[in-house]
């Protein structure tokens, strides 16, 4: 019989927490300096505010999305701060070591160093959203370092061949399958066809579309983050529009009864800025109709495509990031080739265009497979100490209730 | 007898949202294309702040605020999400060929645009408050596309007659008496004297508490989005905090156990910043004395005014946005008429401005409550399928929740 | 026995709120005007922005940072803006007549005059966290009042005394102690070992979730809005970050069965922003070590101190302001003058600087011990009616609930 009671993690996570966290203060000693004070403080306070909408995005943003599940909402909003906190860090570093081209080992801050280093943390708590709920903190740790790792090692080495940034691309499908990949490794076979605490009630599916808000008003700045012409914000703008409109009757439509589903559109109606951030087209039709096509592609994924990767594949992929992320990223990506290839006139240019990015996506793809069936191994060790398949999404399985306590 | 379950909508609200769609993408392919890239980097940032606090407050604002009932939290948040994109799309059409002096056909988006077809997206929501809990997603597209055309033809007539603009204050006083007709013309004798479902809980006050907050916290820049000196900021400011200690004293006042009223507060600590907005007097003691009587008047007429219009006039304003816009808009309207008038030394001048003012805001409200009128009738039309009496203020009516049905 | 219900505040709250909002108004009407519109709309929008950051702490994080308590969300969140609409135009008008050198007695409002009133008004908001949930609205606008008026005053003397504004060291360690000394005069022996209401269930620890996230996440605006050199965002966002991971780590590690508190974490994490904000270091793993000893201290201060306090002193101290604010505080002070002192060769001045801060320190908390004694005797006056013990804690003896009437 399984015991009756989460195993506790008193001696797992705070020591893995405070060696990685008084290792990050040495490294930032030795490596980390505060950028130029004699930047201005115009150009300062105006990246300011981008910084900022993008900090609300990955902090408040993704932690409250995945506060759906009734009795997960302190570990879904706690752990993703954690998981948050300490990518930033990482990233901070390992951008700085291999994406800067800095003579001196010095790394400098800056505000766009922080920008990109909330980058990293935003695909590392998409590869969280397919393991949500059945991962202890320290999984999601290691599961956060390794995924940021690959991450950066991906744009580098990108970087390195094509002479090419890709981050925003990369940044959804790298994660997301990163995380799917993890999450068929700690496949569950018990909490089959459905665990009883996998649900949301009227409550939590609110304090969900309150992160999905944040998430939904503020993706027009995460976009127009990541790409040099801000006018990018007029076309996500735009095709959020449209995925919402789109998601709340395709998810009405796909329903026998005609009924919405709260979570799903909640995830679908972020498609339509996932896969205009990737193809920048500029043109409102065009970021329009790639919304309408993300959204119905979502929505449709959450229908049917969930459950049957659940039962075919047995992958469980709890907040449905394929659906969110990696579907509407792959189509944004092939718009975006499709639309430069229309312009090319030469071919041997085009053709040269059309295999690079292939390319880029074919080890963007081939990378978080591989690593994440790793870090799903890595981090499936009994020594990590997984809690037992009752206790999955459930907040008591880690944090004090001292309430019930008393009241006993 | 009614039937048990609430009409699918299946067969209405997935068609019609899409074909709207679909349309408007197609409208936007012909006549839309995004403003000049030349527009240098640093204006952009600017008015994308104030754009920004906009469309926190017209996205999630209005949807949270109106999240008090208990039952109706995923609806009060879809729907206004759902009328807000569809809003927004259809006001930047509407806006782009009436309002602009274009010599071309083409509408080119700018930040200004997207703020001001937000400004006209929540004229609708704040139609929407006056019929919340009793209408459905199909009769809330109509309605809000019917409030959007009215709203911006009423614009264009009064700058057409007047040469002058007057959003601001038609905003709050169109859409409020539009929705409270339309409320009329939907009024259901069975909700008598009070629906079981309009309520509010510990829980749903604070989501709506939320939503206000936003509202409340933004409204400086909601107001300087539409004037031009960007001074008034300071007054709005003032006046809401004036606003917030008067309506909580009130609203003791006027209980027979000196207990304060969560949803009438919500309600009437906006009401200084929508009188101010309109007012623009730049003297800061004037805008406190505004928010004074804006926030007195308001929060009296949660107490009493809302209670005889459903007796008197069997007008149920669900949000009393009756309260919260019309009265404080029409006090604001009046004081900018009194300071202005005070100020003019020439009688024929004043004369004139006095008579102008007077006719736009006879225009406006004919207007409003001659639409809202047609509107009522063409959604109670019963091919739209609203919904039974029992089913009014509760969210099972429209939405999925996948926990009841595992559980029987 | 204890009468049934609480008391109607009727006769106490609505006057004293009404009479002080009128004085407000006329004394604005004769000493306020609002500042230089030539002032440029660029420089406006600039301070506008920081200011809107520091707003939402004050007003919404504040608030809500103060929900966890199961019954008490709408006192939170109410109070907390009562006190602080009356706070900031207190805080205008002795900002305006202390703390600047104006020939004329007219005060200019800008945007600095409304952030700095915001700053006095969080530490009367700070204040009010020791005495949660044991006073009513009335004693807590007498008790703002009070302590907005202390804070000014001991900003004033320092600032003739010595020459220097330290408004970030005294915001936190004035108000925190102000409010213990407040709590400990107001101590209620019926309330030990603990009262029932008080205690967090998993939805109202989201709500405070909530808040505490837009504090946390616009900490650095917060900092960057006293320190005349913007780049104390960064250090203080990487403080903050360490702060998050320390502050769960060590709430796992001092729990017996190794479980995170929610509560703790929330005040915790924002212990590095404290102390970093005071010890203004410019070297990122400078901040970063003080935001790990900050959250460490704050952590175990909330599992040990909080309980010795109440058992040893009699000190109630609700929200654990101590040690979010005051430790940490007086903690980043230390660090202050530990890194000039190092830096200054003369002996002489650095003894003359040493001696000065830590005289400025006394004075701080010299003023606050005693202001906080006499406005606890103030506010303990049976005139203003409190509550008695069972129904502290409780929104019910403040705030209609009208559905349950409606049950009845």
């Amino acid at each position: 019989m399984a015991p009756r009671y989460a195993p506790s993690l008193r001696s797992r996570m705070p020591p893995l927490a405070i060696v990685l966290q008084v290792s990050f203060i040495v490294l930032f000693a030795f490596f980390v300096e505060t950028g130029d004070p004699e930047e201005g403080d115009e150009k300062f306070i105006n990246s300011y505010a981008n910084f900022q909408d993008v900090h609300v995005m990955v902090f408040l943003g993704f932690g409250f999305l995945a506060s759906f599940l009734v009795r997960y909402g302190f570990s879904s909003v706690g752990f993703s701060m954690l998981v948050a906190a300490m990518a930033v860090q990482w990233a901070t570093l390992l951008n700085g070591f291999l994406l800067t081209s800095s003579p001196s080992w010095k790394i400098r801050i800056k505000m766009k160093s922080l920008v990109d280093a909330e980058i990293c943390a935003s695909s590392a708590l998409l590869a969280m959203g397919a393991v949500h709920g059945k991962t202890n903190p320290v999984q999601l740790l290691l599961m956060s370092l390794m995924e940021v790792t690959g991450f950066v090692i991906n744009q580098w080495l990108i970087h390195s061949l094509f002479k090419t940034m890709s981050s925003i691309m990369s940044l959804h499908v790298f994660g997301t399958l990163f995380g799917v990949m993890t999450s068929w490794v700690l496949y569950r076979t018990e909490n089959m066809p459905k665990h009883e605490k996998e649900k949301f009630d009227s409550k939590s599916g609110l304090f969900a579309m309150f992160g999905t808000l944040f998430l939904w008003m503020f993706w027009p700045s995460f976009n127009s983050a990541l790409v040099k012409y801000k006018i990018i914000a007029y076309g996500t703008y735009l095709s959020l529009a449209v995925s919402t409109v789109t998601a709340m009757a395709v998810s009405a439509l796909s329903s026998p009864t005609g009924k919405m589903n709260l979570v799903h559109i909640q995830g679908s109606i972020l498609a339509g800025g996932v896969a205009t951030g990737i193809a920048v087209t500029a043109v409102p039709w065009m970021d329009m109709t790639i919304g309408f096509c993300a959204a119905l592609l979502a929505t449709l994924g959450f229908r049917y495509l969930k459950g049957h990767m659940l039962h075919a594949f047995e992958i469980h992929d709890t907040r449905g990031v394929l659906n969110v992320h990696a579907i509407p990223g792959i189509l944004g990506y092939l718009a975006y080739l499709l639309i430069r290839l229309v312009r090319l006139e030469d071919t041997t240019v085009a053709v040269r265009f059309a295999v690079n990015h292939i390319c880029i996506l074919l080890i963007t793809v081939s990378m978080s497979l591989v690593l994440g069936i790793f870090t799903g191994f890595l981090i499936k060790w009994s020594f990590w100490k997984p809690h037992q398949d009752r206790k999955c999404f459930d907040d008591q399985a880690f944090w004090e209730f001292p309430h019930l306590a008393v009241r006993k």
